[in-house]
């Protein structure tokens, strides 16, 4: 993925996780002749250049699969998510793991969050170096916190940054992996022209607003609701929700936009909950009032309660309701059921001639998953383009 | 303060900023005769030992008198808070800056934010090392980020972690200290106590459950609407709220207990609300369903645009509502109006033989500011203690 808006020094990581459908244990109990479970995945908001479009797709296809893979050897829905995510990570074309977009000192930090809706716990890293996973790092502390208590009653952490994540990671047995075997010709080549764009722009400055050149830290993908979020139905929720987000990792915090647009979720209309969200919470955002241009994207799964099969024979899986948004040029997304053959994958674009940061994109679909083998009557349609 | 249920390599700041109240520059057109402005600090959720109360009492005390100089001296509301903070960070007795808990390698490492209820601008710095007052640095983030873009449209950042963060801190003119100069020997013999403690637990541990001692980094009090949150009055809110919040980082990130308390205090009473928020959104939150204990604290101003002066020629100025709240065992806070001739300080302790973490306390009072130079009708009372 090619960021649009993306400084040298920003890290955005990808994620996407069903949290909302029963891991394998209990939906097997429902579904006897196969494993129930729809995975979305996203290669990031940005920009997506057409000569390169085979290869972004093709990394959220095998994410979208190992997934799948994962649900039918057994796998909970949180180990399924992160060994998509793995795969986004390792592939060099996503800004995520290997391939990531460097930093002002030519270095790599990552983040990667990840949260479980059945439990709501969640586990985070934030600048970590060093690691060629981190999403396994994030998932480890997720685990870690479900066990309890550490000793002497101390309460385990759910987020780590920089140097102390790093050495978390490798005391927990998360392999390490030397910096710069994690950067790729495309990925120092974004770096260099970042660079000297910017001191281009420093150049023609008056002097008067000089950057300063440090290294920063930044821990954006990994804000508690701003990354990711996934929230079970429960009394006061009629739907399972699960969110993504990718973007401008400032736009993208001060508005909390993935626990924004999954609490936008809970009323009937999906499509028209989404839309409400991405102007009013997000473009319109009184966080973000002074930004000529507010620059994300964010795919969501939802999945009513209501909807689980009875006791008919002729039983039908849950409905699945799964959307993405966006205000960059484009965001590339993979998606796929259990019952599916293989993933579907799709960059969708901005009409020409629309201001990124000012118009936005929905499209999305519906998918009946089925308790028998047969393939899931999974259907596509975009829901509409909307310009602001 | 100390701790009650920090682990060492914890740090947790307290932060306090009345970013509802106008700044000078606004507040002189109204208050003609005098400077408006309020001040509620605290020196954290936790326990407060009898022996060392004056200590924190007085921590808070020159941190409001701080913030209250500022104030008649024209400072913004920011600049105000960032000064009281200073304040408390400077003081030895408080788990922030100089005196902070350790972590599990014995080093420093801190966490400050700090939000703008009027511009809505928000600068965090987690897991810091080698400065001496976090809160410049998020200070200077936020005031950077007010300026607008860098050099080649790059996004200035919110929040800056670890390495990158001291640099960045460096680099503008955030002078650096020695992190063994901010140690004391309290803190010192507090890493001493809880490194034996766990020590000795994991040597009665089994071996199954053994805990890594690797170093670890978390940027708690950092995480955006979990350590503090502001927002100015507009068309949508009555009223114009400032939180901030302390105790367990766990608990208060997964609940983001600040913006949940700012967003409870827009119906019509404050008390009421906040006695719901932190039975609802906090002990009793779904978000925290295993945890036996749910510690954490909270202080919070409040203040109605409605009631702002008239042109009646008696002005008096806006009611400000303080209250503060918390499930540890103790809570130390102070607060000043720029009438007062000195500030007020309390410690707030649960009754005894209530269980912290499953019991709450609230206090608070009201204050209306007066335009005269006469003294605040400041007037306190305990609005209840409520067992749960």
């Amino acid at each position: 993925m090619e960021s649009l808006q993306k400084s040298a020094e920003e890290q955005q990581y990808t994620l996407y996780k069903d949290n909302s459908w029963p891991n394998k244990q209990e939906s097997t109990n429902h579904y006897k002749s196969g494993v129930g479970g729809f995975v979305l995945v996203h290669a990031g908001a940005g920009y997506h250049s057409e000569s390169k479009a085979k290869e972004y797709k093709h990394a959220c296809k095998r994410a979208c699969q190992q997934a799948v893979d994962q649900l039918k050897a057994g796998a909970l829905a949180v180990e399924a998510v992160a060994a998509a995510l793995v795969e986004l990570e390792d592939s060099p074309f996503t800004n995520a793991g290997m391939g990531s977009n460097l930093n002002l000192s030519g270095e790599i930090e990552c983040d990667a969050s990840i949260m479980d809706g059945k439990s709501l716990h969640y586990g985070a890293v934030g600048a970590i170096s060093g690691i060629k996973n981190p999403v396994l790092v994030a998932h480890r502390l997720l685990s870690e916190a479900q066990k309890g208590k550490l000793s002497a009653g101390r309460i385990p952490p759910c987020f780590l940054v920089g140097r102390g994540a790093h050495d978390w990671a490798i005391s927990h047995g998360v392999p390490p992996c030397p910096s710069e075997k994690m950067a790729t010709k495309f990925s120092l080549s974004a770096y260099k022209r970042n660079k000297r764009k910017m001191e281009l722009a420093e150049k023609m400055d008056t002097g008067h607003n000089q950057t300063k050149k440090s290294r920063q830290s930044s821990g954006n993908a990994a804000h508690y609701g701003c990354g990711c979020w996934a929230e079970n139905a429960c009394n006061m929720n009629p739907y399972s929700t699960a969110v993504s987000t990718s973007g401008c990792g400032e736009h993208l915090i001060r508005t909390m936009l993935a626990r924004e647009c999954s609490a936008s979720m809970q009323s009937e209309d999906a499509h028209q909950a989404l839309l409400e969200a991405m102007q009013n919470k997000f473009i319109s955002s009184p966080f973000l009032a002074n930004e000529d241009r507010v620059l994300g994207g964010v795919i969501l799964l939802r999945c009513c309660r209501c909807a689980e099969p009875q006791s008919s024979p002729n039983v039908q899986g849950p409905l699945v309701e799964f959307l993405w948004s966006h205000t960059t040029e484009s965001m590339c997304v993979g998606y796929m059921s259990a019952q599916d053959s293989k993933a579907k994958t799709h960059i969708s674009r901005l009409p020409p001639g629309t201001v990124p940061g000012r118009s936005l994109a929905i499209e999305g679909g519906v998918c009946r998953l089925m308790s028998t083998a047969s393939p899931c009557a999974n259907e596509f349609f975009t829901l509409s383009t909307t310009l602001a």
